[in-house]
């Protein structure tokens, strides 16, 4: 059962998901997604639109009439699709804003009494030494000082929060991908930063008082302590999955390798392409584990 | 001049503000920016799309022909408007989507040449011992320990910042809603949080490990500190437009006293009412300047 900690619940008459525009009161969220088994989330919501599209397509569950409308429709904060049981939720970007999301998201699941759901992130990178293009399954998330672990503030009080991941999810999606024989597909460390420039030691910011010598000698530390890719989510994201016992995994490709340039300067068509490689990645996997558990009944 | 610090950037051939699907190869900045003398920003797209044509109308400007297009239609990261010397600019939630549109923003400004730019964010706060609805104009932002201090990562190291907003256009905002007298304004700290549950001491959120009790302790001493409201973008915002040389105001309103309560649930039309208040002031002090700026010719 899932997944909330939190014994102030109970007294709420109506839960109000404020940046969902859903709530307890005002929806039967039992009916809307007690079927759901299966939580992809990612930062842009046209990306969560495709997403919902292709997996329908991906399961053969597409209808030509339906025209998956966003559940979230109340609000412009995030996107929401559902087919089957399969929900599809955007989260913005940054810690702060894919946390909201995922509160809201955790509590949207206990309240509909959904059970043994897996929750994958599929998301855009910067690569350190690898090929562009090349997916990254996250092992374990680390912070800018290469350390696994996420800080929350709680009442002005600083809380360290584990960042593990689910190992086993993160060898059966590397193994989906060998099958798949589409790209390449590796395990390693992912570092989540707060800040897209400076933090990520960019030299085409609107400031930067380092060098490009002082760049490479961090981002070849990163490299020594096994982070493979730099985005700006994973922490939170496996800190709070794993407070609900959410099985998570999280799969970005990688848009650039930052050894090599800091700005996004490939085609549109090649950027498009490469971040379709965790939808195709993440899509196969729910096929295939949908398949099994069908043959099991 | 606007107003970055950056030695790399006059070495870039063509600077990419890759989430706002511009650059300096592909637009002519300065033609389409180099008129702007106010940016108004704020989390929410379709409210900042409203500011716009609520500016429009305020400065007699709008052309019942005008769509006011969306500047940014190739990404749906941020969303940009324009109407005569006034970009409006969504940032979505949280430092680290402000910051990323901010570092693209300050670039675009710079690319521009734009010079003697006033930039307020418009937004949306929890309140402490107000009456919902009153605006509160920031005098410092101040972090989940109370002290006006921004934390930046750079490099894996922490270098900290001053949160440091314009007194003077503070005051000449409070005054302008004096003058309008439609609404409560007051002159206050902001605290700027990391996480909108914990991180704000709700007890409403997927996880919550304190009582009623520690929470109010908790708001009651950020009362004793100063603080009027709690939202989660105006550190880095003050930080990156004192960097950046940009004259900065944060104009929030309250939507609930959270000595009372932790969710937002005044009735859809009284939400949407005090939403535009912040619009209706920053609007009226826009209207106000450039009718004394014509009047100085």
């Amino acid at each position: 059962p899932v997944y909330v900690h939190n014994p102030h619940l109970d007294a709420l008459k109506d839960d109000i998901l404020y940046h969902f525009s859903l709530g307890t009161g005002s929806h039967n969220l039992a009916a809307m997604f007690g079927d759901v088994k299966f939580v992809c989330v990612g930062g842009s919501p046209w990306r969560m639109k495709s997403f919902t599209e292709f997996i329908a397509a991906e399961l053969a569950m597409e209808d030509p009439k339906s025209e998956y409308p966003n559940i979230c429709a109340g609000t412009d904060r995030y996107a929401m699709y559902k087919v089957g049981p399969v929900l599809s939720v955007s989260h913005g970007m940054g810690i702060p804003s894919i946390a909201i999301m995922l509160h809201e998201l955790i509590k949207l699941l206990h309240h509909a009494h959904c059970t043994d759901v897996t929750i994958i992130r599929i998301g855009t990178s910067g690569g350190i030494g690898l090929e562009p293009g090349t997916v990254v399954v996250t092992k374990q998330s680390v912070d800018a000082t290469f350390l696994p672990k996420f800080e929350q503030v709680i009442l002005g009080k600083t809380v360290v929060r584990s960042t593990d991941l689910d190992q086993r999810l993160a060898q059966e999606l590397l193994q989906c991908s060998k099958g798949l024989n589409q790209f390449e597909t590796v395990i390693g460390n992912t570092m989540c930063t707060l800040d897209f420039y400076e933090g990520q030691a960019r030299l085409d910011g609107a400031f930067c008082s380092y060098t490009e010598a002082d760049k490479q000698e961090y981002l070849l530390k990163a490299k020594e302590a096994g982070v493979c890719n730099i985005e700006m989510e994973s922490s939170v994201f496996a800190a709070m999955c794993k407070l609900s016992g959410l099985r998570a995994a999280v799969v970005c490709v990688t848009l650039l390798d930052r050894l090599k340039g800091d700005q996004l300067s490939s085609s549109h068509e090649v950027l498009s392409n490469y971040q379709l490689r965790p939808q195709i990645l993440v899509g196969s996997y729910i096929r295939k584990q949908l398949k099994a558990k069908a043959g099991n009944r």
